[in-house]
């Protein structure tokens, strides 16, 4: 089983460092290779995504990715800011299928900004198609406009676009895990505007019917935007394209109060996934020791159920994190009176003693 | 002073009657003519905006408009839908600035679905250009990919724009509200993805330094999407394109706990201005006399500010809405216990009263 762990920029090397801690800590055999990514591979190459690193993480069966991104890296051309490495590795590795999980844990409900009572068991699986979408379409640039409002004037442009095997096979996945869970999909579209979408919403309700067993509801992206704020226990599974996931999947997140546990993996059909912790690289707390490993270790259990087949592995690193909560450790972040607060390498400790 | 009253589908005509109501209580000479949109203009005349109704809007001052659509014109073809009645008229009176301000209302704080202290005192004023961006680009429709991720198959397809003058006059409306308010604006993008929101961001930062007296800052719109949850009172006057200010501005409203409370404007160069409430046409509830008025007196409102210049007509209102609220006189959707529940017309009645 070969990792490609590439720990990026921020926090991302001490995070990371902590859940390599807890996979070494697992009575498995992992070859683990470390390689730059984002703005520290621009530092060391010259590429956000050098050729190298984009080598490794093919070869690999699996990455356990940090987080990358800094203001100093803002005013480089887009090709070569730190960003580009994550659309990069999404693109060349077909890394279509997004989950991301918005779980509340029950010792830190306090923690959201929604009422407790809104969020206390809260449990969403967000799937967001990864590698479609305006994200990707073509053509893009910049033009002088020869219609429109002011015909004459320079104008930018993007096209959003998805095709119905695109669709397809991301319906599949949302379906397939609603099966596991409480069997509702909520597909989030814009059909009363874009094509793409109408095709979109389209295309689920032809699908769904291959799952009788799942109900199918459709929800304009806006009114998904005010649901979540509202009553959010009301989603289970909810799958959209990559552009509104973006945004709706950092709201739910969000509305946890503890974005710092929050794992993601984004698979493709081979298998191979990448595993990242869903918040960022937050250079403000960086070198300081005192970032949250948890949602990092926790892309690692990810890792060893989707793409490692270790699901009891996956287990006991899942439990021993729910044991460290309860014995009260909590990182700033999370941190409320009554509680002990502990850094990085701290939480790193406890799971793996927790194991 | 010309008014164009065009109540639409489900509760719009009840909401629409008061709001009527409360102008003719008013010391003010109008001239109201009322015509039928969106689904009931479909039932009437075959088309969501008929000729004549356009026709009318374009000849008044101001429109004043309640809410279309209902499920039961989902299967009709999209250019008959009751949404584009309204689509069709921000394009041809050419409405490209939105105004749509989150207030959360003393009395109604505990309404929210945040903790009080999130939300008291918050008032936002989003800004959305409403003419643009992937809601009108063109090209858009179906086809059969011949690049992509799946060659040979069928594709939907959209066409995201901005032209450097669209978003200049958007820009120019949201630092001069800012200049009557806190003095900052947040201006959301995507620039680290979209062409079209470098482009933005560009003329953004470009349009800012004409107004020294104005804080600029950037964020991205999962980000946004993320601190309006967490923090919302950071925000002041809040800029984007049309696509994530359908998503942001409903997020924001939801997060007042009371949006049946919140009016909208949408003006276009000339002055003219369409007003609605930011909520929809609720079906589920319309012809039982129990919806609230008060967004759609209060757009009456910013009708009077905005469009008809008659600025003590529309702090008369305001006050008057601010003295039914006092009264503890509330609808059913902001009903709480220790108030009195009244139904539409008592609360048009009340507003009258307090005039
Ligand atoms: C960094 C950025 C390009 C990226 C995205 O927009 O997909 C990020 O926001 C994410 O959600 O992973
Ligand atoms: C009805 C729909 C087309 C419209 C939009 O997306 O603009 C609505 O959501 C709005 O915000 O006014």
């Amino acid at each position: 089983m070969k990792i490609a762990v590439l720990p990026g920029d921020g926090i991302g090397t001490e995070i990371v460092a902590e859940a390599v801690k807890v996979l070494n800590a697992l009575d498995l055999k992992f070859e683990m290779e470390t390689a730059p990514v984002g703005g520290a591979a621009y530092e060391a190459a010259g590429h956000p995504l050098p050729e190298s690193t984009l080598k490794l993480a093919q070869e690999a069966d699996a990455i356990l990715f940090g987080a990358v991104g800094d203001w100093k890296y803002d005013r480089l051309d887009r090709p070569l800011r730190p960003e580009q490495a994550i659309l990069g590795l999404r693109k060349a590795m077909g890394l279509f299928a997004n989950f991301r999980p918005a779980i509340c844990y029950e010792q830190l409900t306090h923690a959201s900004s929604l009422k407790p009572e809104l969020v206390a068991g809260l449990d969403i699986l967000i799937i967001r198609e990864l590698t479609g979408d305006i994200y990707f379409g073509q053509p893009r640039g910049r033009r002088i406009a020869t219609d429109g409002h002011f015909p004459g004037a320079e104008e930018a442009f993007d096209t959003m676009r998805y095709s119905r095997p695109e669709i397809e096979r991301i319906a599949h996945v949302a379906f397939q895990a609603a099966q596991k869970r409480s069997k509702r999909v909520t597909s989030v579209d814009k059909a009363n505007v874009l094509e793409t979408f109408q095709l979109w919403k389209d295309v689920m309700t032809e699908v769904g019917q291959q799952y009788p067993d799942v109900a199918l509801d459709h929800m304009y992206v806006d009114n998904a935007a005010m649901q979540l704020v509202k009553e959010p226990k009301k989603f289970d599974v909810l799958v959209t394209g990559n552009m509104f996931g973006d945004i709706l999947s950092d709201e739910a997140s969000m509305l946890t109060g503890s974005i710092g546990m929050l794992p993601s993996a984004s698979l493709n059909s081979k298998g191979q996934g990448l595993y990242e912790p869903s918040h960022g690289s937050a250079p403000d707390i960086a070198g300081k020791g005192i970032a949250n490993p948890l949602a990092t270790i926790l892309s690692a259990a990810m890792m060893l159920r989707f793409s490692l087949q270790q699901p009891e592995a996956a287990d006991r690193i899942e439990n021993a994190v729910k044991a460290v909560l309860a014995q009260g450790l909590r990182t700033g972040d999370i941190y409320s009176e009554g509680t002990t607060k502990v850094n990085t390498v701290q939480m790193g400790d406890a799971v793996v003693k927790a194991l």
